[in-house]
Formats: structure tokens, C-alpha cells, sequence
């Protein structure tokens, strides 16, 4: 046994995606992810959608290593990296004095798997989930508390948002180093409990255009969303937040549905254009405008799932199981507000084995118990 | 013959489709007809596309009567009454002193016969000709001359623009009473003559919205259409104008390109939001997009039609003959900038008989010659 190396530190978490209703497009520092306006959005809850990521440490780990739904990914990426940084560097600080600014695990090399529960990069979110996933599991790992949504947004904006559970704005901030560009609770989830979220897929394929590029593109050259940045999203995310304070149902709603259309708007004003809404999407919206005019705007009743669904609607959500299979179609999802990031502590949870390598989809040996 | 009833006055116009570079959308005076925003616009050549409209007056006529496309329509219709009305007018203050104010003519009442040889509302500013070329034969017939922009601007805003040939602005104007919101030559056609239009009719539908509808929607609903009228078209039609007078095909396709999204990026922005761009639609912008990236946005060579036309475009349009059967899709259209309306001279062209009603499609008595 004094050959064998010893059992990695591991942590699992779960992280939730989020839903603006006030929409984050564009940013005015690329390197430290900083938004040209706020945004605020709706956590969903994890019992249907979440990313799960398991963070594992050791000092006989030869290279940091990362695996995305199974499938081994550069564990070089900058923004992995950047988050990585960033949570040692709260680690040293929480540890400095006190201790040896050096201290074991901060140097170890670390292996990281992730999955989703719904297909990657269709629109959902998916890499806010996993960030905040990421950043949860490492700052838990090396022992660090409080604000953290500063170091998820380094990761991928949005992240930031998952962070916290309920209504969640991310404030634009003013300082150049972003310290002040992080998630601030405006509800927590149990707030308004009542709320349903339908998430239709109405594609499972990757965006035409990436966030990332198309952002970019949309700040360099669409003068709309430069107007909208700076003398319309302050005004809708003070008022969003009002009518979420108020539970205001029918506010609430056609706002989210204004700023929503505003974003495609720009996109559509960016040279070249970026195409977000396809056919499908265009019929759902009209459906929306057709099922309001006829029975109102209501809030949906406060019973729990099945959800409502308005008749006509056939979409299923493509949820992608642990062995990589595509299940038939689902039932529309109608999460209701959900909390932030979770820690799993059942260490059979884990997605890295003791070994350090994806338990799944290759059935590896159990954690000791 | 003393008892036959005498031959009506009848005169026999035709006028272009013109397509605007720089795109009018939303009214402030709804009754005027009086843009929000100037707006500049290529004159199409008729030899592919153009309106053809008699106009007959005769004492013996017991009412104004209308026929669009062969099939009657109503004359009494508050557009067409005010055009009626405003070259009245112009006729009575040319007359006015010198002659009686109720010269013959001015009180009897007209018929009116118009045709497009292209599908009525499918976005290809049917309106706009059909209003040029009324207020052409109306001017004719009652012996107005001068600025007549004006008045076609009464029955539907970008007919003004259509009542001049080549390049043309439609001045946005400042007074209440609209007298200087009326159409400018930027440049005749003969200025580019080398320039094509490419028409590509995605859909012979009428618009699911309506221009006069959706304008007025967008403008009580979208704060991005406030800010591009009063913030951004003032600066693009003064650059327009100028690629336009310094041909610069690049700048000024380029800019066309920005301003069309722009508009519809508006639309997208109203509530609730108005989707002129379909599937077929968007698939030319992508494919016109990837065809610059590939051989440079460069002007079309100067050889007449047939012009060049991107591989994979197999759209046809759907023109009208005069029998009314819709012929197998003709290949593209590619009209070159044209001259304002045009009087026919001859009498065999016009489209109502010495009775006063229309010839086509019931073959009826043709004109004395």
C-alpha cells in the first residue's frame, strides 16, 4: 500500500442554467469578460436542467485534463485556466499569513469531468452552467468561500448568474479590473415558487454563430446595440426588478418578451447578420401572441409539473443521458425558480473514479466507501 | 349622335417600383402621409416592373369608380379621395382668376383603372407605383404641372419617391402641413446606368402585416426605431447620397445591405414583433454574404440583361399578364435605374374603353383612332 498513490481530493457539484429576462449581449473587456450593460434572469431549477462536474486534485496528477459529456477537451483553454487561477489566487489570500502561501494542492495538477443533462451550446446555457459548476467544485475544494461570481464570469459571462438561485442580476459594474461586475440576488427562488419556465427546444444543434464571436461582432458594428446598452438596459433592468419584486405575472412577461425580441433585434442590426430565431421559433412566438390575446396573459397556475403546455406545442427537449444516447422526444420542461450551485456529498456521485479518470461511459472501479 | 353621351377624357401613365437603399418606416403624421426619418431610393426600370394606370373623366359618369387588377374595387377609399382632391386643388389655383374655378372636368366624376405586372403586396411597393402613376394621369388630365410628390405621397408615402427617375430622396421635411416632405433627385438614371437591381420574389403572399398597420405599431412600441430615425438616418441618407453621386458600388451596397437589416431589426423590435424575412429570405442574405467573402463585393460588369446571377438562385417571379393567369416563374429580374412615370400616347393603350369602363379582361369596344 505505500507504493499505491494516494486517493485524489475530489468534489462534486451540480450548477443550474439561468434564463434572462433582461439579455446580456456584448462585452467592453473581452479578456475580463465585462458586459457594455446588466442583465438579470431567472435560475431554473436543477431537478431539470443542470450541469454536474466533478473536480479531482492530486500530486501524482502529470497535466491538468478535462472531459466534456465523456469526450476528453483542451484543458488548456484560457478561460478553464483563467477560473482555475483565480480560485487558487482567493485560496493563497484566505491561506497567506497564516500559512504557507504554497500550500499542498495549490500547485497539483487537476482533472476535471463535466456533463450536462441537455445538448451543449443549443442555446441553454450550457456553459453558465458549467462554470458556475466548475468555479463551485474548485472553491470548495481549495477551501474558499463568499463571492464567487466574479471568478465564473471569467469563465463565460452568464456563469456568473448561476451562481445564485432565484432572480439574479449581474451588475455591469464600473471599475476596469470587473471587481464590481458580479451576481447580486434581487429574489431568492422561494420568492415566487409559482413561476413556470417552458423550455422548448426547437433545435439541438450548435448556434449558427457563437456567443463569443457574435457578440463581438454585434458590438463592433450594430449602432442599435449600443444605443440599447446604454439608454434602454438600465431603465429595463431596474423595472424587471420591480415587477419581480411585485410578482407582476403580465409585466413581468411582456417585458422578458420585449428584451428578448430587442436582443434579436440587434443581432439582425449586426453586419454580418446573426440569425437566432428559425421557422420553429417564429411560430412559437406567434402562438404566444395568439394564446395572450385569447386568454389573457395569466400567470400559470401554481400546480407543480406537468405544466400547462398550450395546445399545439409537440416540441420535445433532447436530454442527453449519461451513455451519450438521444432519448426519444420529452414533454416540454417548465422548471420553476431553483437554487444555485449544490455540493453532492456522496462521494458515489463523483464523475472522475479514484484513478482520476471519467467513471462513465467506461465502467471504472468505485470510490472506496 | 346628339344623344350618345360624348368621350370621356382619358389619359394612360405608367410608373415605376422604386426600392428604397435607405428604409422609411414609421409615420409622425398618420393623415399627411409625413415620415419620421428621410428615406432614399433606387427608380427601377419599367421594362421589367411597373404600374400602368388610366384615368377617365366624363359628365356622364354617375360616380367615382375603381378597378385594380381587372377586379373593381372601392374609389371611395380616403387615400385615393385625397389625391383626387389635392390635384384638384392644384388644377383650381392654376385655373383660379384666369378662369373659372369650376372649369369642366374638376366637379365630374373619374374612373380609374390600374395593373401591375407584378403580385400586388408581395413587398415589391406596389402601392408606391400605383399612386405615382395615378397622380400622373390625374395631373395630365387636369393639366397640372410642377412638384406632384406631394400629393402622391397622399396615397401612399414612398410613391413620392416613385415620381422621379434614378436616384431619389424623400426629404423627411419639417413643416406640419407637409408641404416640404416631397421627393429630390439625388441623381438621374443615366448617372449609373450600369448599376442592377436583383429582384428575387421569395413569396408571392400579401405581407402577414401590412406597411400602414405595422409602421404604426412599431412606431407607438419600439424605442430602437425612435433612436434610428432621429439619431441614425439622417447621418446614413447624407452618406448614401454620396456613394451614390461618387458610384462607389462597394459603399453603397454595403450601406443598403446595414440599413435593410436595420429596418427589419426594428420590426423585430415592435410589439409584438412583425417577421418580414423568411426561411428563403435569409438564406440569400447568407448566400449573398458567403458570394462577396468569395469574389468580392464588385459591380455587376456593364453588359445588359440577362444579368449575372449567383449560382443556386432558381427563384422566379411571379409577373401578372394582363389575363390574370400567373405564368411558370421567369428567372430573376434585374432592372437598372429608370426614369419617373411616362405618359402613353397612344390610345390604344388605355385600359378603359370609350364607355368609361375596362377593357381587359372583357374585350369591349376598342378607341377611335
Amino acid at each position: 500500500a505505500a507504493s499505491s498513490p494516494p486517493l485524489p481530493a475530489a468534489v462534486t457539484c451540480t450548477a443550474p442554467v439561468n434564463m434572462a429576462v433582461i439579455k446580456y449581449w456584448g462585452k467592453r473587456d473581452n479578456e475580463l469578460i465585462l458586459p457594455i450593460n446588466s442583465s438579470l434572469s431567472v435560475t431554473l431549477h436543477q431537478d431539470q436542467l443542470k450541469a454536474t462536474t466533478t473536480v479531482a486534485v492530486s500530486r501524482a496528477f502529470q497535466e491538468d485534463r478535462l472531459w466534456l459529456n465523456g469526450e476528453e477537451a483542451d484543458a488548456g483553454q484560457p478561460r478553464l485556466q483563467a477560473c482555475l487561477r483565480e480560485v487558487r489566487r482567493l485560496a493563497r489570500k484566505r491561506r497567506s499569513g497564516a500559512e504557507d502561501a504554497d500550500a499542498p494542492g495549490l500547485s497539483y495538477k487537476v482533472h476535471v469531468a463535466s456533463e450536462n443533462n441537455f445538448p451543449t451550446a443549443a442555446g441553454l446555457a450550457s456553459s453558465a452552467a458549467g462554470y458556475a459548476c466548475l468555479v463551485s467544485a474548485l472553491a470548495r475544494l481549495y477551501g474558499v468561500q463568499g463571492e464567487l461570481s466574479a471568478v465564473a464570469r471569467r469563465g463565460s459571462g452568464s456563469a456568473c448568474r448561476s451562481m445564485l438561485g432565484g432572480f439574479v442580476q449581474w451588475q455591469r459594474g464600473e471599475r476596469a479590473d470587473g471587481e464590481d461586475s458580479v451576481a447580486l440576488q434581487v429574489a431568492p427562488e422561494t420568492h415566487w415558487p409559482e413561476l413556470r419556465v417552458l423550455v422548448l427546444v426547437v433545435s439541438a444543434e450548435k448556434k449558427p454563430v457563437g456567443s463569443t464571436a457574435g457578440m463581438q461582432t454585434s458590438v463592433e458594428t450594430s449602432p442599435l446595440l449600443k444605443h440599447r446598452a446604454e439608454a434602454l438596459v438600465p431603465e429595463r433592468v431596474a423595472l424587471m426588478a420591480r415587477h419581480i419584486r411585485e410578482r407582476d405575472f403580465e409585466a413581468f412577461g411582456q417585458l422578458a418578451m420585449r428584451d428578448s425580441n430587442q436582443f434579436h433585434a440587434t443581432c439582425l442590426d449586426t453586419f454580418p447578420p446573426i440569425f437566432y430565431l428559425n421557422e420553429v421559433s417564429r411560430r412559437i412566438i406567434a402562438l404566444v401572441h395568439r394564446y395572450n390575446g385569447h386568454h389573457g396573459p395569466q400567470p400559470h397556475p401554481t400546480t407543480p409539473a406537468p405544466c400547462p403546455v398550450p395546445r399545439g406545442l409537440r416540441w420535445g427537449v433532447l436530454a442527453r443521458s449519461r451513455d451519450g444516447a438521444l432519448p426519444p422526444p420529452t414533454p416540454p420542461l417548465c422548471p420553476q425558480p431553483g437554487p444555485g450551485p449544490q455540493l453532492l456529498d456522496d462521494p458515489s456521485q463523483h464523475l472522475l473514479g479514484p484513478d482520476g479518470l471519467p467513471l462513465f461511459p467506461a465502467a471504472a472501479a468505485p470510490w472506496p466507501v
